[in-house]
């Protein structure tokens, strides 16, 4: 288990890994330069923070789990948005949690929930608290706790047989794959967040991981559910298939904490790929790739690793600097006949394979690679920007391809005129398709003006999420909803179910003390 | 549109297919009489009902969207069940609707419920009217009508880029794939009941397709839906994914009418596939074929095609006369591999290929395209047998593979037990399978005492729910809960979950007019 003293309690993943100050100027001369006009001034790490004291005293009989120190508090105040790293270096830390309550047991659970009903404490539960649309953060004014799950960590039994494994929603994404690998076994799900988010995170968020196509989102993987709320435990039936009414599975996935507290799940389970093939292939343009992308998926391959990266993205993120967008595209298990089928088609639209080269590994095997080691470093390169005086930001959605044109020229257009000095880099990447439409991705940096880095952000988030709305994008794709995200759901979701969802959470959630202000209106 | 004195109205699909007395004498002869104590006598095809006059008198303003006669009355009184056949071939329909009222249009909806409502009519939505669950038909005291909405039949845009249909809930399977063939299109779904089953009845129940793995839940295909509930209109964002908090589209799917009226629906569409390649494989025992089947959707191989049937389905659907167990093994698309894979796995369990015969059809290609027959004919046999005095029904369920084998001999174990002087065949197929598990189906046979059918059964029933139920099976994996199934679910549904729905149901048909008795107890 990870103590929270490794971990950064304001950036990403382990403190350790954050890059230090001549590592941050290094990125400053040689990459960002060039482009932006930045001064090369850092933001200082900040000290470890000073909070209220808690307006909270825990239960005794719970004492164990609860912390109350300003470092875990401070750590769990927000999730790790831009927008999150921002306030917690200029020491912004307004609304921390009043107490951190890590149960051990789902009984823990149940006797946190029942404490904070009667202490009227708001409850927020937090996975790996890897959110990035504000779904750990309270904003309300009553006294609160984060419930952090991550001392729920067994992994049960794992059946060979049936392929699926029974493990508490407080396990690690690490931590899960190394249990079942001596089993010949994965779940081959891989958020970018894979290595600092939980299970129960995942469930939660409907998170999709990094493959491509195809078994992409957690819900695909669940077999059943076991919640607590705070009327009680709510169990599904672990079956591979029914049709037996509504999905009692599907009421608690992407319920982001608001109708009850994922404690256990039952995933399938598969074997690891005996083989893989990729390479990645070059475009004359971003729209005759993305057509491309359309014809594999509407053939029927279901590429592991299909990613378009426009020119720009190919240029940062693969080290590919001439100037084309590159798909990035691999096949797990059956190989060799589909990464044929799939590069015909992309030859049919202007497409060429990155040769081998001579001698050395292929330039589409650098890329490839080159694309996976900054997917992972990218979040603590981030943090480094934002250090330097950076906006920088991701926005997701999905939508059909016929839509896909107007709406990526309208986010890249609102994005750059809400910047300032309407000076922005936009960058678009496909990270998920589906035979009726992409999911693109957005990078947006700007430079700030220091301070002013969150009121920046958000009128850019503002603007983009009209576009998006505008365009017959969903709000989100894979980052939920969260907080920050509400009000255009708002106005996505049908009126109606929002009064059943409201009506769902009055049955299991009466007091209304689970993360209030999120999914919801409170 | 099918006009409603083409079809039977006390049995299944054209009246003019089904078998005559003749025909039915000649089955009991041929096939029955060296099996089964049957004197062959044949129940008379029942005259035109005649029916209490009803109890409603329809609105003026939607006068020409409502019948009255008897026979479509008594057409939509049942759906399809062995229990709506029985009873309707010994005269009983107790409680047919007091008025069928046919709208043309979403309009007609709203003001047929809003019409329902201020009558305290009971409105029972029909699609087909194939349930086999007494999904469509009303058990209690207070009037009602039967919602038809086999005239919203307009198949709209048919979108060529995103792959994708807008098409009304009351289109059937034969139309909707006609619209979809110039186009070179499928839905690819195809439930036994296709020809005579609609969109909006596959949505309302979850239905599963005869595609064996893979997108065969109809759940899979769905966009976006229109439900019209006497709140308003629900519409959801059609988009190819979304992880914007829980699913709109997953609280209508299954909803079997009690929450609103499924009017229209946007859904994914594929090309036809170019491809096929089919064979059957014998097996000498059951266990090493479920095996077999095990294995190959563990190593990622997804059939089309995955049929397994125990000797005696062999037999009776597949003419398959040598004991063994068949395999009914299909790819489509990229096949050749796969299938030589899927027969390398099949060998590795005993199981042989039926070999090609000189000069004519294989015997694999004889015995699929009998099963194919034969399960298109089902029905209208089904029909026969009642007729000449057999119980004949069907039980189906999905369960962990590690439960399979126990749950098996539980469900043949208890309808023979349950069956008049214990005489009960009892085969076996797994329609559908997944790597987690299978879905069996079980045909149950066994002489019935006249008048005594629908009791007899009532009992074989309720003696196999509770094996499934104690045997880890959904209570449905495909042919959704109706009124039948609902004790049951009652028992596997998490008693909050039931009040969630009910929360549901009040926020959108507060006065409950909705199919009362369906999925929820009133």
């Amino acid at each position: 288990m990870a103590a929270w003293r490794e971990r950064s309690w304001w950036g990403w993943g382990w403190a350790d890994s954050a890059l230090d100050d001549d590592a941050c100027r290094r990125l400053a001369e040689t990459s960002l330069r060039p482009w932006l006009p930045i001064d090369g001034s850092l933001l200082p790490v900040p000290d470890d923070p000073v909070l209220p004291a808690p307006r909270l005293i825990p239960p005794s009989i719970l004492r164990e789990a609860f912390a109350a120190d300003p470092v875990t508090r401070a750590a769990h105040t927000y999730g790790k948005a831009f927008r999150d790293v921002a306030r917690a270096l200029h020491g912004r830390l307004d609304n921390p949690p009043d107490l951190v309550c890590h149960p051990r047991t789902g009984h823990d659970v149940v006797a946190a929930l029942d404490w904070a009903e009667a202490a009227g404490a708001a409850v927020v539960p937090y996975g790996g608290g890897t959110s990035v649309v504000g779904g750990v953060e309270y904003r309300g004014d009553t006294p609160w706790i984060s419930l952090d799950l991550s001392r729920l960590n067994r992994v049960g039994e794992i059946d060979p047989v049936d392929r699926a494994v029974r493990v508490q929603a407080g396990v690690f994404g690490p931590a899960l794959e190394q249990a079942l690998a001596p089993h010949g076994l994965t779940l081959r799900h891989y958020p970018q967040s894979f290595e600092f988010s939980t299970v129960g995170g995942w469930l939660a968020t409907r998170s999709a991981g990094h493959y491509a196509t195809g078994p992409t989102r957690v819900d695909d993987f669940v077999e059943a559910l076991r919640v607590i709320t705070p009327q009680g435990p709510v169990e599904s039936l672990r079956v591979p298939g029914s049709g037996a009414g509504p999905s009692t599975d599907r009421l608690f996935l992407g319920s982001e904490g608001t109708l009850g507290v994922i404690v256990e799940a039952w995933l399938r389970v598969t074997d690891r790929p005996a083989r893989k093939a990729s390479t990645s292939v070059a475009f004359p343009g971003y729209d005759q790739a993305v057509a491309a992308v359309r014809t594999i998926l509407q053939a029927g391959l279901r590429p592991s690793n299909c990613r378009l990266l426009d020119p720009v993205e190919a240029m940062l993120n693969a080290g590919a600097t001439d100037g084309r967008a590159r798909l990035l595209l691999g096949f797990e298990g059956a190989t060799t006949g589909l990464l044929a089928d799939a590069l015909t088609i992309c030859a049919d639209h202007g497409g060429v394979p990155s040769a081998p080269s001579a001698g050395g590994p292929s330039v589409a095997a650098a890329e490839v690679d080159s694309w996976r080691s900054s997917f992972l470093r990218a979040p603590y390169t981030r943090d480094a920007l934002i250090r330097l005086g950076l906006v920088v930001e991701t926005v997701e959605t999905a939508c059909p391809w016929s839509r896909f044109e107007a709406l990526h020229a309208a986010v890249t257009a609102a994005a750059q005129a809400a910047a300032p000095a309407r000076v922005a880099v936009v960058t678009c990447r496909l990270t998920h398709a589906y035979p009726d439409g992409p999911a693109p991705y957005f990078t947006v940096i700007t430079p700030a003006r220091r301070g002013a880095e969150v009121t920046i952000w958000d009128e850019i988030k503002a603007a983009v999420s009209e576009a998006i709305t505008a365009n017959g994008g969903t709000i989100t794709h894979h980052h939920a909803v969260g907080r920050d995200h509400l009000p255009w759901l708002a106005r996505q979701r049908d009126p109606l179910v929002t009064e059943v969802l409201r009506a769902a959470k009055r049955t299991l959630d009466p007091r209304g003390i689970l993360n209030p202000g999120a999914l919801l209106d409170p």
